[in-house]
């Protein structure tokens, strides 16, 4: 019996994930909308067999562009250029249930996985920048709960596009003059609270059936949502305890509703800052968080818990008073996350910033590659994760690193692939290819 | 002074543009959703220094997928999938102003142009299938002065979003910490009948500054728009005369509103049966129409009329006494399309059929490669077009030959370029690259 593997993704920030990675003298900002940049990193990825690339997204700009590398080019396109120059690798893109249509969603998503011969997985996010909600005519941004109800009734809609056609629907017969088997394309006649959608999806069905349904909230409401639907999970975990729990919960929700709890991979974030020794690894990340700036993570900070401290002295104790109790921020994971870090650590403001800055919460892990890799094997070993996205503090170099050093180590301890065994993404996170919703009723009638 | 240039694109329809082109010995029709199908395809018309590639949509599936190649892979996927295979040749996608959201369409297209270099072109459509609708949750299709109503302002948003972005914003200067000049990235506050949209967009202004605005409609309110905001104009034309007509109307109504008529190319379809001799011509174009089915062309002449002649005789006289004068058909493009060739030749329905079979209703010419070479050096040097959309009977066999035996007559002759002069969608159409709204009103108060 094989050792069970890792699962490794390449999270892709176009900065690199450290707020100032840009800054470092190692990256390539100017290339951040330049499509080579990512070719580029999409083969390295390949090459060293990593599962998948990873792609966030939000539909509004930043309000913190002026000092750090916030925006970037569009998921879907960004990967589809990707499919193109790449045969294996699969490709994650994030999009929004909230600001998308369900036909125009199931669409590009189809066709990105026809282009790319199945590699696709679709990050489904409920999007929780408010300010989106004014790219799209509303006057607020709907709350947490009518968000994920949209969401539910959206992959119930999208599910059945991608499954409206059955794989042996297309005929192609010359002689006959047959091209579709139309009994084998089906209207899906979906009438819900949020949308009405007749189908037949206007694109045959994809070699994956359907994309990887990845999710990444940890509130409540996204754990419900992962347990019911999701093949993979992104989280952020500051400690094993964390991320231990986290995964029983999920797992446990999986077995309570009859779903095999190996078809959803728990992949929390990790970024780490790799130096041939303890301290070169630390004068990194010293390196890193002398680059910030105050006045950019201090907004990152707003952000996240709604305290405002331009004025405090940096270096004083963090204010952990100053936060209210406030219902609309009590599920959010990234709140939560920073009074976890406030309440173990006691941080100094600047230290707490500093924190953030890493990975904007992710789990960041800094020493030799032994290291590095002996925090990947204890959590993959001890409940807390099936692999990782892997969160370089700034591109190419810090990808290199990992691959350079930290891969070499985990492939003999005999933890990730020498190579990739199968062609989809299904395939690399061994998933099962899910039957068309109709080819099962056709069966059943039979 | 250099000669006057035709402008040319390759029209891509999946099967071919006949609608039994699938069928055809020469065509590949298992590879319709297989993207290098259209990657060879790619390169081959940028080897011949076309202007463009361009591709049709519609956001739902035509109803007589049974007999006809009538189904593709979402085009905005790919062209960006060709974009990353190819360097100069520009990429032409429909989109629809109906059924999409403006920010997330601008999103996608300013993506795209900077993933291509500068090399898209947006074709603007309202969407005439009226079962569009109903997969958008509508109870019925907007009519036709709605959906321009909507066209428009859909377009003013995603002007001023492609124009948010001042083309000298991005600053990066890891020194200063400074990564964008953010009083170079605006709001657009836009609130209208149909859109409020804050902005700005999430990505930075592409290399054309906006996609070529192309357009396809010859209605009054497609021409209406179409002298307003197109950049180029895809139409249907069967005669010289006719061709003229529109061409005069067109320019004519540039000149009326202050735009300079050769910011408009106007591009008719031709779909070329090319021979040797003009009997192998014309025993090619014989083949096809053997190929065609009645069961798929009477459901296309019933979408374009009105009328279900499934009963009559074939070989029959067009009973053109029963159409009804219908105002709603009246304004549709492809209705008066169908009534001229009916009134001028006196078609058996089997004629007809097969005149409409050949590329929808679009200017079918037959003969040798001299013929074609004419055809098109008569329409150009005659105020009928500024270039042509290519529509090959079936693919890629259609297309070589194009290239192979039409395309040297036209260069000797010195109507085709014989390289790329520039890099650019809007160099190779010879359109400026307009600043951005915002950057003019920079410059006015300073």
């Amino acid at each position: 019996m094989t050792q069970r593997q890792l699962h490794l993704n390449l999270f892709v920030y176009p900065g690199g994930h450290h707020e100032a990675g840009w800054r470092y003298h190692g990256s390539d900002p100017d290339r951040v909308v330049d499509i080579s940049y990512y070719q580029e990193l999409a083969r390295k990825a390949e090459a060293a067999k990593f599962d998948a690339l990873f792609f966030a997204d939000g539909p509004a700009l930043a309000d913190n562009i002026r000092y750090a590398s916030r925006f970037r080019l569009e998921p879907l396109t960004t990967i589809t250029a990707l499919a193109a120059v790449t045969q294996r690798i699969g490709l994650i893109a994030t999009a929004s249930t909230t600001y998308s249509e369900p036909y125009n969603l199931a669409r590009l998503f189809a066709s990105v996985d026809h282009i790319s011969n199945g590699r696709v997985g679709w990050n489904i996010v409920t999007t929780g920048a408010a300010q989106a909600a004014q790219n799209f005519g509303l006057d607020a941004h709907p709350d947490h709960g009518d968000r994920y109800g949209r969401a539910h009734e959206f992959l119930e809609v999208v599910t059945k596009l991608w499954d409206s056609w059955q794989d042996d629907a297309l005929v192609i017969d010359p002689q006959t003059g047959i091209f579709a088997d139309d009994d084998k394309i089906h209207e899906i006649n979906h009438v819900g609270a949020h949308f009405r959608v007749r189908g037949p999806l206007n694109l045959s069905r994809s070699p994956q059936g359907r994309p990887v349904y990845v999710q990444a909230g940890s509130s409540e409401d996204g754990r419900h949502f992962a347990a019911l639907h999701a093949e993979a999970i992104f989280t952020a975990h500051q400690n094993l305890r964390n991320a231990q729990d986290f995964y029983a919960d999920i797992k446990a929700r999986l077995r309570g509703i009859g779903r095999n709890p190996d078809h959803l991979k728990v992949l929390p974030g990790i970024s780490p800052y790799i130096g041939s020794t303890t301290a070169e690894a630390e004068a990194l990340h010293d390196e890193f968080n002398d680059l910030t700036q105050p006045a950019y993570s201090l907004g990152v900070l707003r952000r996240m818990t709604g305290l405002e401290l331009s004025g405090h002295d940096l270096d004083g104790p963090f204010p952990r008073h100053l936060i209210a109790p406030d219902p609309d921020r009590a599920e959010a994971s990234r709140f939560k996350l920073v009074l976890d870090i406030v309440d173990r650590e006691k941080p100094t403001i600047r230290q707490l910033l500093h924190r953030i800055a890493g990975a904007r919460g992710h789990w960041v892990t800094v020493g030799t590659p032994e290291k590095i890799a002996d925090d990947i094997q204890t959590w993959f070993e001890n409940g807390a994760a099936d692999g990782f996205n892997v969160m370089p503090p700034w591109l190419h170099g810090g990808f290199d690193a990992f691959v350079d050093h930290v891969l070499p180590i985990l492939r003999k301890r005999g933890l990730f692939r020498h190579d990739y065994q199968g062609q989809t993404l299904r395939d690399h996170f061994g998933l099962p290819r899910p039957d068309s919703l109709y080819a099962t009723e056709t069966k059943r009638s039979a």
